[in-house]
């Protein structure tokens, strides 16, 4: 079902950064699904977490983790998001960094676990002890198709991408895992993201970029509004292609960024492409905002319709929908300057549907399985894009008869 | 489909109140679908619009009516929303207004329009100048039933209630109809109300008692979180009961705007009840928050999450999407204390699963089509109520192939 999307065939490594993915038993279709990321000594970590208040052990634990020591290991587990657990889930995730402590030369400190799945049940923390000494054994550069397997939940194809740059004649890698059909199943739960480059990136200019790529991209998209308990990002810089980023006055540095957020938005990308019953992807491109904040307003509001979204379903040109949904969207807005387009055709303008508009252009974009609904506010110089797909009934399908 | 809702058998006149309604050939379905109010002079009138900014045609006119006279009509059609119809739809608006002022002996700012239907089409004129003459014949006090029926639109049953209570010996009738399966339907569009009393109400304080209801019933109710370009809700006041409220310290005051508060809470809920594909009625009860505003928050997360929506659908007792939603919600809380109930059965307690709580508990309460989401916040003392539906394979089929 997913839109215009296909499996990596491969994932190139990253120098300085180990891989391990296997199955401990935790997911009920025993397939992969615990994975352990090894970090070389020297290597710069970021992280980003959900914003949810009701925010998971994993989540949690990981953020004082990163407060105490640098990451050594990251340790990620499927089929359980360890989240609505209490106490229980914080004993269970302290135990399974612990663990990987035990057998490997770090402190627990060091390792960050991330956990997705159901809520509330309980970490089967058995399994983690019986399994960790095995992963760590299999660690190896070249697993990062196998890990992108091993964090996958409801997602139906595999996500992840490599990008080479060459900067100075030295060669540049990063590659990227993610899973999650959005913040669509706060109960399967989670987007997950794993970027690793070997690039050298000084830690403060890390978190930027992580800032900006993650702002870019993650934040970019909606499935649905639900955001998830256990949402979490990653960025790792291991420096040992040579290349060293120290401040962002560096030529190079932008060439690196831009990579960066290619990698970023892909991975974004394909979570909407791969979004729970979706068969369009549709990108909300707001222009002329006053503020990219308004501009976000607009997209989201839009984006979060379900009136919206079930026309899109229906290949249903319905401008009064998106016009009524710009309405509402709490920003102050003169509704006589404004036009809308579906890719190039206008559909609104000065207000009302446009005069030169004919139900069978708005049907003719409508049919496509990409869209793009651009929005020009005509009240300022700023803008911005937000990725979404419809609301079909397998959306209904598949979150009413989850656990049943 | 409607949960729990039957049609009224009869509703009682309003002295000084006369109605009409006819079909003028405006809804395909050949139904009624113009209806007109007559207000007797001496009355008083009160109207809230919808907040959306782009308003339809109707709404910006009567607005502007309203500062120029006082209300003498209601014009009402179903079928066709004159909403973004730019001037064209102002002039056919005011048309209407000036067909209805010829045709009696009032000026054509006292009269007001309110339209309901497709959104973009242009209004035919042409078909009001045929029924109007018509339409004024036939006013007649005992027309409540069969006006309730031609403001109707995807409604599938027709909405209205009579209250009577005894104040000091005297009779105070309020009688009310209503329209609109929610906000969800922008294009069938809009939300309407016309509530009549032959109290006799200040103008002052029957603004004040509209305000108040509305926030009380309208503005506490959610199918899918759109709001339309059309939503009006009008409050009229003969005052030919003989009983005057001037102020607020009447000792009867607060009984008649009891009696009132119900009138405009069932027809809202009447609204949910019949909501597009609605299978179950929800009451979202949010307490102990710290403002009201901060309860309406966490309220409408809840109501507004696809999540939620379809695991209720589902019969699914899914306590961590409930539990997400809140976290999501944006206020500040501590998710250490918070308790959350279904009905009567406590499914998290201290930010997680409930000790007490079990599968079955939650299947029972679950099963029923209404059911109550009570989450005690326990910062402060304000709490709110949101009413809304579950969400469902026929709400996506409704809004997919509405037009096809």
């Amino acid at each position: 079902m997913a839109v215009k999307l296909s499996e990596p065939e491969k994932l190139l490594p990253i120098k300085g950064i180990r891989v391990a993915s296997l199955a401990a038993g935790i997911k009920k279709s025993g397939s992969d699904d615990l994975v352990l990321f090894e970090i070389a000594d020297g290597s710069q970590t970021s992280a980003m977490f959900t914003r949810n208040v009701f925010c998971a052990a994993p989540v949690l634990l990981s953020r004082k983790h990163l407060q105490l020591s640098s990451p050594k290991y990251l340790l990620i587990n499927a089929g359980n998001a360890n989240a609505g657990t209490g106490q229980n889930g914080m004993e269970a995730a302290e135990s399974c960094c612990k663990l990987v402590a035990d057998e490997t030369a770090a402190k627990a400190t060091a390792v960050l676990p991330f956990s997705t799945g159901v809520i509330g049940q309980n970490l089967p923390v058995e399994k983690f002890a019986a399994a960790i000494p095995d992963l760590v054994k299999q660690l190896h550069e070249d697993s990062w198709l196998k890990a992108g397997r091993g964090i996958m939940t409801t997602d139906t194809l595999l996500k992840g991408i490599s990008r080479q740059i060459e900067l100075d004649g030295k060669t540049i890698t990063i590659t990227g895992i993610a899973k999650g059909s959005g913040m669509i199943h706060p109960d399967m739960a989670t987007m997950l993201g794993f970027v690793a480059t070997d690039a050298g990136v000084s830690k403060e200019l890390l978190d930027s970029c992580l800032q900006e790529s993650v702002q870019k991209s993650f934040n970019s998209i909606t499935v649905d509004g639900d955001t998830s308990t256990n949402d979490s990002c990653v960025l790792m810089a291991t420096g040992q292609s040579g290349v060293m980023f120290i401040n962002d006055t560096d030529k190079n540095f932008e060439v690196f960024k831009e990579a960066l957020n290619d990698v970023f938005i892909y991975l974004a990308q394909a979570i909407i492409r791969d979004g729970e019953g979706a068969t369009k992807f549709i990108s909300l491109n707001i222009i002329n905002a006053t503020s990219e904040e308004e501009a976000r307003k607009v997209a989201y509001t839009i984006a979060h319709s379900p009136l919206v979204k079930t026309a899109l379903f229906a290949s249903d040109p319905n401008w009064g929908r998106i016009l009524a949904a710009v309405g509402r969207s709490g920003i102050s807005l003169d509704i006589d300057k404004i036009e809308i387009y579906l890719d190039d055709v206008c559909i609104v303008r000065e207000g009302g549907r446009a005069d030169s508009y004919t139900e069978e252009q708005g049907q003719a974009v409508m049919s496509r399985d990409e869209i793009t609904i651009t929005v020009d506010l005509k009240q300022g110089q700023k803008s911005a894009v937000v990725w979404t797909c419809d609301f079909s009934y397998d959306y209904v399908k598949i979150n009413a008869e989850y656990r049943s």
